[in-house]
């Protein structure tokens, strides 16, 4: 059993919840009716919402990212499980200021269905919403079955892109085509050492998968979903030229791309351990004369306690690049 | 062993350095003859600089807390190792600009040694150098005996605090006061349920400490120090009382104050948890009509990979407040 701070389990989501709104009350607030957090300033007038949402156990994602061209509602489901549609839909009409609202998700087939069924709902409301499926997980699909790919930490690049396109007073459609644009163009591989555990008792929970003593797993997923391949652990050097030499190829990125870097901390790996990775990553990508134009080095979409980290590259052309070196501020991110 | 991703352990404090100012070069720069990092601009015109240091495997901290309106310079050691007083010493000439520099550090022998001698010997160039040492562990030694106290995660506190006051254009007497006056309004407890480990071989190190699979140990330090007590591990709200109520006892905190509240995660513990726990402490605190002016929840001080956390009040006063409350921006740290 993997040890935890917390009370009944079947309460963490909702005591969680409750510390976040006194801890950023100046932010966020929470819709009466439904596990829904949303800006305490939404709908805000002339701008298009952003939604998203998904299980819990991710923090910073998905509700630390509420906030100045950012998200502006997020339904919060249960550990790693979906929320319903009601609440998507809840999420939507919150935030539907006229102008529209756009959904961003990871593809897991609970959220889609979800999703689909709340962006539905809202349509018959007559609500403009859209939605786009994150897909940037390398490890979870050949190439071929790219609609197949899981969604992990690029979404949290998408969020930054929309978020301060949104914050422009672009319509719904500009801001739909520049997640679809990020989504091109991001590719994330991963790789856990040890696992993370969903909270099932009083103090803890059991591990969602087991390795060998010097194991580790790549293209693991961020809910322990499994991976491509499971082998002896190897040095930082040798895991970030695994992780991201699959990630190059598969876009592929090319010399002369000028790029976004995400190192994502699953949870109990190091910050000091990531910025060894980031030394390496930082090597190879110059010696393929490909330019790093804003990193992302830290804790971004975690999995609980898990041991590990993944590698996103976003390819940028200029728009991109300046969407995500805009300002942003939200509880748990900012950029300025 | 616990697994990490390195390349040769006697490398992972010169490989972190490393990647650390590749991506962070627009803020940071190393001294060349010395493993010192320093602002970009450092020494700055007219500004008391701030110096800290200590070992390594604490990030964010030390060295992610250099940029505006926080540090100046740190010294950086090995693992949960001092820097030498050498290197100290080339800290605080790299930053003096005249008006003096100050010395923040933690209350850890190698530490308080080294320090003094860089002290002199910058005092003998005739710099100007005032040192403050932190002290607010309340698990490790009894009120008596408070000068025996180690220095945890309050140390960020007095950073921001002095970081501002700094800014402003303040003389090393008055960023001395500062400093002295958030160490004296400010206690913290930690607890842990899982170790950490310095690296040691190839692919990760030996743990620090053990604990059964069901414990956790009060008050212990953020390098693995003995702590207050073992016992059976507690639920959130449990935990959270006992680790808030000889924190409010020592200054001891009254009815009416207002209180800056640092909930800080050791490494493994996820914010999800960290959440559940300000939510008791939220209530806790108002039970005694204690206000939260300020708060920061998250990893601002790790120990490396540790399940654990702590939590850290300080008593306010106007100045203080205003203080925490300023801008300030560093490559891992933001308020703003």
């Amino acid at each position: 059993m993997l040890k935890k701070f917390i009370n009944k389990p079947e309460d963490v989501v909702n005591e969680m919840i409750e510390g976040y709104l006194v801890a950023h009350k100046d932010v966020v607030r929470k819709l009466d009716s439904s596990r829904v957090l949303v800006r305490k300033e939404a709908p805000i007038e002339g701008k298009v919402g952003i939604v998203t949402g998904g299980g819990s156990g991710h923090k910073p994602a998905f509700i630390g990212y509420i906030g100045e061209n950012l998200l502006d509602a997020v339904a919060v489901g249960d550990i790693f499980a979906s929320p319903s549609a009601k609440q998507i839909y809840d999420a939507i009409k919150a935030v539907d200021s006229g102008r529209g609202v756009l959904c961003v998700l990871g593809n897991y087939s609970g959220d889609v269905m979800n999703f689909d069924m709340a962006v539905e709902m809202a349509r018959d409301e007559g609500i403009k919403v859209e939605q786009v499926i994150i897909n940037d997980d390398v490890g979870s699909a050949p190439r071929e079955n790219r609609e197949n790919r899981r969604g992990v930490a690029g979404e949290v690049i998408v969020w930054k892109a929309v978020g301060a396109k949104a914050a422009k007073g672009a319509s719904l459609e500009e801001v739909k085509e520049i997640a679809q644009r990020v989504n091109d163009n991001t590719r994330s591989m991963g790789v856990a050492h040890s696992p993370c555990a969903v909270p099932s008792k009083m103090y803890g929970g059991e591990p969602t998968f087991t390795l060998g003593e010097m194991e580790m797993e790549i293209g693991v997923g961020h809910h322990g979903e499994p991976g491509v391949k499971r082998m002896p652990i190897k040095t930082a050097d040798e895991v970030t030229k695994m992780l991201v030499e699959p990630v190059l190829e598969d876009l592929p990125f090319r010399k002369g791309d000028r790029v976004s870097v995400l190192i994502n901390g699953l949870g109990s790996t190091s910050l000091l351990e990531m910025y060894i990775i980031y030394r390496k990553l930082y090597q190879i990508l110059k010696g393929r004369e490909i330019t790093i134009a804003i990193s992302f080095i830290g804790e971004f979409f975690t999995s609980l306690e898990m041991g590990g980290f993944s590698i996103t590259l976003t390819r940028l052309d200029k728009e991109l690049e300046s969407l995500l070196k805009s300002p942003a501020k939200s509880p748990l991110f900012h950029y300025c």
